[in-house]
């Protein structure tokens, strides 16, 4: 019997006929709880099934019609199509507003019930209905129309609403079909749902959306019992069109992106449908969803031909019969009518989903065929190693596993893909939105004797940001490497006109031959793998006759001193050449962080140390020599990066740069990895107190999406290239110089990172990030028996393994098993040797990095106890 | 007095009352004209005067409103405002359905005059509609409503309706305001302009609408008289939604494309309408459209709040006081209410114009206070003769022009941006959306040990297409140069480790000292920009002192046989070194280019000749000398770019390879200039009829967007990488390695050129592009006296200016001012000296490379005059 509650519920939506074999209810309202809103750990979610997005190009275009048509055909077909006698079907609507007299979750239920009422089905099939969570307005809606509900105090938040009504109808065989109905969230007001739950104070967090949607995903989607089969297909239907916003005012688009599940699009068959459909399909493209239908009703406006034409057959176009004016009786001959209809869709759903799985099981090995992947040892990555990565959404990437139940989990990006990623998920859309645009409006031109806005506007903002009060030209290139051969091309030309070798040059043409050009460097330092940036780089694993035999060294290279926090203490190190005959040179300690980079070290014994060590190491390329000369200095400024994360002490590099430019040896600093806050400022420049005459920008100058550098110089510099003749020019060039997509994206992200607004890390006044990492959690890995450094600073985090022999040095394989357990807690590095890191994005949360930190310093301990 | 005809026209629309001091009408209907198809020539139009587009996220949402209250701001306004005494407000329709019962100028024309009529204004009010054609359908309506049409025995086709009708409302002062109001094009059916077209018989190509708007904006922001000054302000309303086809079916956002005007965009201020206009605003993004304001009608639901958030405050979002239900009066009280709104809005309008004018007029002198270009010599780019690119579509610039009157031109990019360029409009816009889409998917996302879905199908398009029969591995990288570097330390290794230098180093580590590794090139050739890639070229303009230090030219270069067509011949030139003591050795000339490639020639005399003069080379590094190796070949195949558009002799390069091949010498093929249907197949190697080791991609493999560059390998390259160390592998990556969306753009460019139903220039059973040059032409030119040579192939036509001394060569100005005429002639080109080429897109119509060798022929008449 139906109980009077659920009958009045169901009247008052659709009309709903009774004539169900048996019907069950329950509904019981519990007390509400205040929701949380903390951030969701890395979600972890099934893919063992077809599971779906429902969109729809606008509301009301009968996306709920679609979900339900889809659960008949899936549920009511003859079973002899359906591989194992069990089939479930799980309908989830995350966001339901104008409840209860609206209930998709409910009207599904009801329909499936009706329309399996009236056939004589071979089959038993089972149907539910739940509502989780409501809001306190909707929840006494559900008791004025009989429910009961006990209402504390509390007049915000969502409640625990519980409702839950089901039926069956039974049959003799052994087969089921099953459906599960489910609205997560629910608010009275038939509104947008931000502003429901604004009104009905009711606001839900994203990621309380997301993580109640995995959890029913996890829940709905297990088949239970291990020999147990059973055909499942799980939809989620959005509220309203796909741009609508969800509880918390974030689009519904961005909120479910971390699933990134394939979608059906319910479009417009209406004049002026065509564009709407259009549009909304564009929306989900550029925020990374596949759609594999587009699906509509027919109003005679064949809507569908240019929609064929749009999408050039590659997604289906699929027309609904009209739908009956009248929704309230059950809809059975319109069912009837779309069976094929559905069923049709229902195939393309489900082989859509299987070729993306088969897709997906085959990348690894696929990967290791045909890819030759840089800076890797084949031998030494098996098929079970290669990680397959199906997308990112802001720091995380979504990687897929086949192993057992095929699932997707999330991992942080905590090498930053090569040191190169800065975006937030917001930004990262942003990005995807304006790089569109770039591309729509230039796609790439030419840019020598041209101009167009996004090179001028990323040429300001470098100027007027990491150039300031120095730079005054752009020279645009690919990455680092390239960038850092166009700064020393630059500085030896700026160094040959200033030391009069290029008036020499220029009456004997023979100088050619006798002069040489050498760089001043430090070891362990890192510019590119380009044998112009390798030249200025000492001697390595990278520049052996092995790798590269054409690789000489140009270069007078210095052992720096470094600074690491050892021991929970900011010591400074200094190398064997320094160290001896001074006394003050032993290793010396700092009270914190900042002190090493305070101005006040200049006046100390220490600098005058540094100056005439290094006078001495330039003393045999004084201008007395003819034919061997420096010209230019080039350093990685704070940190060298590839060489291990090492801290170079920032008074040696200061005091470097003073005593080249008395000599007037031009000033490089590579700041490829250092630059756009990756130290904690926009430049080491300026944690370093001094500026370069040409500095090289690369990496996260992008935001992390797509390459681009820029060579950035006073005038000074660009003036030695001045001249009545062409052949005087800096010929350097490389196709898609500043190219219109690269400066659009860092413009952007330049801007992004800078403003508070944006980045909720940036401190203003100083012009710093806070600090990211937890200060006594450093301390404490610090004193860790395993590490023998550390280095925290801005948004790295970097450590030494203790380790000897064939475990050090950046051939070493030490630190993988260790980083492989880390990847189990959903964080991704990549070692460099027995150095490892963790490099988050100038936005990152202090809160991320310290989930970070507390994670690597739990598999610290398995690893020295193993 | 009102005509009967349109008393009932007008009662029809609106039931607009007559209470206007005067009224006068025009209407004839002239015979129809068949609508011819040809495509558009470069287009050039006015920006002296405010003018945006009006576009609506769906149908119905109050464009026409919108106009006519920027009208009505904008000329009725009291005249202190107003700079000058005369305003002028153009309203054009491009696109109407529905007509004559629905006519949106009408609407404009009769709502402006109805307010006038009820102000006692203090200037004269002129105003005017017209419909210049339309489709039979909707003529014969107008003239069963008292028309009068000559109907012919055509029936399709659009007629020449030109519709008239205008009134004016006079007062004494001088000040003038006049509305101008235009329908271009009109249909009877009220539905999408593309289905109403097609019913109607009375489809129109875009390239006439684009063309008729271009003509309109000509005659009517034209100000007549020297001194006469004007306020002028112009609305282009769209029909329906962004994304609703036009009369071809093109997508409207498409059509207007060319123009790129700014818009604003009437939204949707109900339930789901938030979606609806963020999608349409992201639509509109994705094709490069700037909007300058989001507008629509308040019904209480704040969907301004989610917009104001989405937008972040960049574009200001306006709310319309709720529209009447009852259209027909004046709405005068409407008007009057929104009269505040529309004011802001004019002023927005009319301050963005004037910061965007400001801003483009800024651009030269910005750009040469800011910018370093590359292969530049800044001293020779005066302000003056900067280009300012407003915009691509397809493979025209839009070039703003702030002489005399600010305005926009059309310039084919006949460099194709530096030999990158492929798209056509059409490719552009898709690639924007899937650019986008990889963009929101993944970023960019770590490459090393893992995979993801573009750099997985790039790769195996690519080992599919040019690597097809030798390739198995792909290696990416960021551009040519860096791709060559990996080539070589690629073909280093293989050479390494076959000719048993590589066993020899691990057991003597001083073997690195004492072995030279050098590579076989050809003069002329150019492989990139680093150091590395330079080293592999000959000595050059590139390579002194004076451009880099560093460089040594690490090679045996050789000069190489050429051919090229001379007064309408194509010969082969010997170079000097071949030609003494072999006879055969003299000028050789072909009946036709197909005989050039013919594989017969390989049993020709010539052959011998080649491969006895290669080996004679080669002699002096045989084994025997163990000290100095060739360890690669390296050739641009075919064709040397940089070089001067130099075209080599297949048979030559083809008995390089094999004697290369038969001395265990890995061969490279830099591909960078020549893949990708650059030449007219796939590869430069399917023309050369061999295959390389190892061929290094990049330029037009993104269809011309970003950077990504590919060094494809064999697998015996590969295996001479593997190992147990990590030491052993390639230790060679770039940032961005295998970024996914150039990864993204390459696969749809790949697919997109080869594809015949996407690229018209595919002959599928040939693998090859059919002839884009005209034949007759190119000798023709060939012929001239002013020409040395002429070479074309592929999408390449290039020749040689006849030129001595300092007019010849590299650093050469001898080309510029023919080129300048060129770029007056809508061309725009870059000379390599006196070399000068076209280069088209490989979907490039014959058609429009007639017309570019048309007029180049006609500026070689007055270079060579003058």
């Amino acid at each position: 019997m139906l109980p009077p509650l659920l009958s009045t519920l169901l009247r008052r939506q659709h009309g709903h006929r009774h004539s169900l074999r048996r019907f069950l209810l329950q509904l019981h309202c519990q007390p509400c709880r205040l929701f949380s809103t903390t951030t969701s750990s890395p979600l972890n979610f099934p893919l063992s099934h077809p599971t779906y997005m429902i969109w729809g190009s606008n509301t009301s275009l009968g996306k709920t019609l679609v979900s339900a048509g889809l659960a008949s055909s899936f549920l009511l077909s003859p079973p002899a199509q359906c591989s194992s006698g069990r089939r479930k079907f799980v309908y989830l609507k995350p966001v339901q507003t104008g409840f209860p007299s609206d209930s998709d979750s409910h009207f599904v239920f009801a329909k499936l019930s009706a329309i399996a009422s009236r056939c004589n089905l071979p089959f038993s099939f089972l149907a539910s209905n739940s509502v989780l969570k409501s809001s306190l307005s909707a929840a006494k809606s559900v008791v004025s129309i009989g429910g009961h509900l006990e209402i504390n105090n509390l007049t915000f938040g969502m409640h625990d609403l519980n409702f839950h009504e089901s039926n069956a109808v039974l049959s003799d065989g052994d087969s089921v079909s099953e459906l599960v109905s489910k609205t997560l969230y629910a608010w009275r007001e038939a509104v947008s749902p931000h502003l429901a739950a604004e009104r009905e104070n009711g606001v839900v967090e994203d990621s309380a959306v997301v993580e109640m949607l995995q959890q029913c995903l996890i829940n709905d989607l297990e088949v239970k019992g291990e020999n147990e089969k059973m055909d499942v297909f799980c939809v989620v239907e959005t509220a309203g069109g796909v741009a609508s916003p969800g509880p918390s005012g974030t689009l519904q688009c961005d909120m479910y992106r971390p699933f990134r599940f394939p979608g059906v699009l319910v479009g417009d068959g209406r004049l002026g449908g065509i564009s709407g459909t259009i549009s909304a399909y564009e929306s989900l493209k550029l925020r990374g969803y596949d759609i594999v239908a587009v699906v509509f009703e027919d109003h005679g406006l064949v809507n569908e031909m240019p929609l064929i034409s749009y999408l050039r057959n590659r997604v289906p176009v699929i027309l609904l019969p009209p739908i009956p004016q009248d929704m309230s009786n059950d809809l059975v001959e319109w069912f009837g009518d779309s069976e094929e209809i559905f069923n049709s869709l229902k195939r393309i759903m489900i082989l859509a989903f299987s070729e993306r799985i088969q897709r997906l099981n085959d990348m690894p090995k696929k990967a290791r065929d045909v890819f030759w992947w840089p800076f890797t040892q084949h031998r030494l990555v098996p098929e079970e190693t290669v990680t397959v990565i199906d997308s990112r959404c802001g720091e995380n990437f979504a990687v897929y596993k086949a192993q057992n139940n095929e699932c997707m989990i999330e991992q942080f990006d905590a090498c930053a893909s090569w040191w190169t990623q800065g975006p937030d998920a917001t930004l990262q859309i942003e990005l995807a939105r304006d790089m569109g645009y770039a591309a729509g409006r230039f796609g790439h031109v030419m840019f020598p004797e041209n101009v167009y806005e996004p090179a001028l506007k990323c040429s300001e903002l470098l100027l007027e940001g990491v150039g300031k009060g120095w730079a005054s030209r752009t020279y645009f290139s690919d990455n680092g490497s390239t960038a850092v051969e166009i700064a020393l091309k630059m500085a030896f030309r700026k160094f040959s006109v200033d030391s009069g070798i290029l008036l020499d040059y220029a009456k004997n043409n023979t100088a050619e031959t006798s002069i040489e050009l050498k760089v001043l460097a430090l070891k362990g330092s890192y510019h590119g793998d380009t044998l112009g940036a390798m030249e200025a780089q000492a001697p390595s694993s990278y520049t052996g006759f092995l790798q590269q035999p054409w690789y000489t060294g140009r270069g007078l290279f210095l052992d720096p001193p470094t600074v690491c926090m050892c021991n929970r203490i900011w010591k400074l190190c200094f190398p064997e050449g320094m160290r001896s005959g001074n006394v003050i040179c032993k290793d010396m300690a700092f009270s914190s962080r900042d002190d090493i980079f305070h101005k006040s070290r200049d006046k100390s014994d220490l600098y005058g140390i540094y100056s005439s060590y290094i006078s001495q190491q330039l003393s045999p390329y004084s201008r007395s020599n003819r034919t061997i000369h420096i010209g230019a200095l080039i350093i990685e400024p704070v940190i060298q990066g590839a060489g291990g994360m090492l801290m170079i002490d920032p008074l040696f590099q200061r005091v470097l740069v003073n005593e080249c430019r008395s000599r007037n040896i031009p000033v490089i600093f590579d700041e490829v990895f250092t630059g756009f806050w990756r130290l904690g400022a926009e430049s080491a420049a300026e944690l370093l107190g001094c500026v370069p005459d040409i500095a090289c920008y690369a990496k996260l100058m992008t935001g992390g999406m797509i390459p681009l550098a820029a060579t950035l110089a006073t005038e000074e510099v660009f003036d030695s290239f001045i001249g009545d003749s062409k052949l005087k020019a800096l010929l350097h060039g490389h196709s898609y110089s500043a190219h219109a997509i690269g400066c659009t994206a860092a413009a952007k992200s330049i801007k992004w990172f800078k403003d508070p607004l944006t980045n909720h890390n940036v401190i203003a006044e100083q012009g710093l990030l806070r600090e990211l990492w937890n200060v006594k959690l450093v301390q404490q890995i610090s004193s860790h028996p395993s590490v023998q450094r550390v280095v925290a600073l801005g948004t790295l985090f970097a450590l030494e393994l203790r380790a000897e022999g064939n475990n050090a040095g950046y051939g070493s394989l030490y630190a993988r098993p260790f980083l492989q357990r880390l990847r189990e807690d959903g964080v991704y590095m990549r070692p460099l040797g027995n150095v490892i890191y963790l490099l988050c994005g100038p936005c990152a949360s202090p809160e991320i990095c310290n989930q970070l930190l507390i994670k690597l310093h739990t598999r610290l301990d398995e690893f020295s106890q193993s």
